[in-house]
């Protein structure tokens, strides 16, 4: 058996087979390799991470819910029983078009077609200084540092004797009022409010002052407007303070101004987390100079109605990355959604141009978004359809675990949800060495 | 409920209760402060992390096997229906035992009675220098890199075309024939001859070479020597070469020296971990300093037959921090069991001094020691009665799983466990950033 697959190893064909390589194991990366697997290909999967991350998720890690391995699979294991792909680990650095090659950290890869889906990350308008005060939320890195930062806030405020400072410890504040904010929000909410109940002896971490802030006149900006108030109201229900047409103007180690339609307030706070602005991987303003490809503001690369860019159709750019523009002419979102069905497309095209065949440009199909908010409350928007409470809470709930990779995570994920229901409890609430006494010095 | 639980709150009774302070969140110290639950104290329990760690279980984070969060529970969690007892997460730095004073990195606690529980660390036998090429296994953080660094291991070689380094990041070297090493060595073995199987397509890992050294005659050099026979010949089945008699003269970045009885050998190792020797935590040298008290080898402080200090009744000492002699004059082994019982009977004499009664000394009852081999083997020696094989596995899943705070821990391990039991993956693989680059500067 061990043998029979060892000669089918794909790695002696690399220079027959044409071949794809694919930058970034995400949402559009993965089921790109995914749906390229009974094509007569060779895939090399090029990442700097080893696993795919189910970022929807991510904010459940930030907060103590779930630990990050839940939500993360081996790229490996996921691409195992794929014999014509390989997963390389490594970080790219550049692009040679003319000669068909990307440029690795150590080395570099040849290809024939490139599919390249490295992503977004966030990005602070201008303001890169206030990284370091308000991190934001898209790697594993940057969860388990956030859960240790809100963590330790309420360590700090237990040990802290002058009132103003402690109020500083006990405010946190959340930049951006979209899906990860008031997700994020509702379930810091929750973990003031129920999970460390009783859990303190010289303060009562149901004191903690949240607070939303967004700079459009509702959250969930993209969502119908009846929705934006349920989310506002079950926020609410968590001790969430929600502000609207408000916008940040500065952020310090232990302050953040907000700037309402009437004023301007400097207000202390220990912990201020970013889920406002996204921009493309550094790697789009690398291709973009590469292939002389146009990039929107928000660094994206402007791309052809079958994914390709403009005098270079063997390079498809798939995902957050990408700046494609719908019938209507408006960009599609940066969502899961959009890059799983890129992907796939992508590979449809490829399988296309193989065969001779042509292949009409990709349309994206909205199914539809929902938020959380804490326990037993959602919100949906199907288009069709919209809905919230708990019935969009439970098709959230169905719908999340269906789409994690892996059984054994599905499992673990019920598991641990089942528990936090029932007893409102978050076991995975470490704070780690790392960022363990970083922000404890004092002015 | 909520106003009467606060006005409960132990805190302000602070100056009249007896104040028993507890510095380590161990299976000493958290047993100590649980057992004084129902004393007429004040417990503070001291911490430098918010979590209590099942460190029996460590080795199968450091191999992938399960999230750091599922061996962990949060102290203040654990003591939280606990009203006479508070958490503090803090450093200590130093002790003045004349004022009966612990000195924080931030501040000081008076106490009446103090427990000093803090554990023990890794030493190097004279070579700190070591420690930088070879981490031990003691915190979830030496977990989570040693997780990277074994698994990178595997991605350096899948990339690398000079066979000699290949070798290099394929030989896996473990320092120490103890219950920590053969556990390690085992794992270790699972995941290169079972989990990774055709996850790699340059190289295969079952080709690795996995080293398990012990300076003695033997593995598990305490326990009956048929059992010693048993788990080397179950590590043998997984492909570990088990190297006896031997010693460790140097280890660099890219090799280990390893002297036999006949030779000296230097063999390239990209991956060296240490579990061979153990010394008390830096704080012993400060409390024998502070309290005059003595200190063995290893640096652990000889203690009374009640566990208290020579001249200060008030400090006990506990856990793998004390030099213990037994009726025989053999100092107690450094086990969880050892603690457990230790802590207790801490409180017990505490309990019995407050009531004006004497208390006879701490006698340790040994329940036997058990360590596992990879899947469904294990050994298990009771004093009485030592058995190995698949009824040794079963017996020490059912121990550690009840071992474990919290159900749904549990649960979570129970469901892992029989998840790698029946699919031999090992889902918790990830690479995190931290550690991510460290080790790829080539020579």
């Amino acid at each position: 058996m061990h043998q029979h697959r060892r000669s089918r190893d794909p790695g002696v064909n690399l220079d027959r087979r044409h071949h794809v390589v694919i930058i970034g194991g995400g949402f559009g990366g993965l089921q790109a390799a995914r749906a390229l697997r009974h094509v007569l290909v060779q895939v090399t999967l090029i990442d700097s991470r080893n696993f795919h991350l189910f970022q929807p998720l991510l904010y459940q890690v930030a907060t103590g819910g779930l630990s990050a391995a839940n939500i993360a699979s081996p790229l490996r294991s996921i691409l195992k029983r794929q014999p014509n792909a390989r997963v390389l680990l490594e970080e790219v650095v550049d692009f040679d078009v003319d000669q068909r090659r990307v440029i690795l950290r150590d080395g570099a890869v040849s290809y024939d077609t490139l599919i390249v889906a490295a992503g977004a990350r966030h990005h602070y308008f201008g303001h890169p200084e206030w990284e370091q005060y308000a991190p934001s939320l898209k790697t594993v890195d940057d969860a388990t540092a956030i859960r240790g930062r809100v963590l330790l806030a309420f360590e700090e405020a237990e040990r802290e004797s002058d009132s103003e400072r402690r109020r500083g410890w006990l405010t946190f504040v959340i930049v951006g009022g979209g899906p990860t904010g008031v997700e994020l929000a509702g379930a810091i909410g929750e973990l003031s409010h129920h999970t460390l109940q009783n859990e303190f002896r010289a303060i009562n971490p149901a004191h903690a002052r949240i607070i939303l802030v967004e700079g459009l006149d509702r959250i969930l900006p993209t969502y119908p407007p009846k929705l934006s108030q349920k989310a506002a109201a079950a926020l609410g229900r968590l001790g969430v303070i929600v502000m609207t047409q408000t916008t940040v103007t500065d952020i310090g180690p232990d302050s953040v101004t907000l700037r309402t339609r009437e004023s301007e307030e400097r207000m202390p706070s220990r912990t201020v987390l970013w889920a406002a602005g996204v921009e493309a991987s550094p790697l789009a303003t690398r291709l973009g100079q590469a292939a002389h490809a146009n990039t929107d503001r928000a660094g994206r690369i402007m791309v052809e109605p079958d994914c390709s860019l403009s005098g270079h159709p063997e390079i498809l750019v798939i995902g957050d990355m990408a700046h494609y523009r719908d019938a209507s002419g408006k960009p599609l979102p940066g969502v899961a959604q959009v890059a799983i069905q890129e992907g796939r497309y992508a590979a449809r095209l490829i399988e296309a141009r193989l065969g001779g065949r042509s292949c009409p440009p990709f349309v994206y199909r909205d199914y539809g978004t929902m938020a959380t908010i804490g326990r037993a409350a959602a919100v949906a928007d199907l288009g069709w359809l919209w809905f919230s409470g708990y019935p969009a809470w439970l098709v959230w709930l169905f719908i999340h675990l269906m789409s994690l990779v892996g059984y054994q995570n599905r499992l673990l994920v019920l598991v641990q949800w089942a528990w936090n229901y029932f007893t409102r409890n978050r076991s995975a609430r470490l704070i780690t060495a790392a960022i363990r006494f970083r922000n404890t010095d004092r002015p």
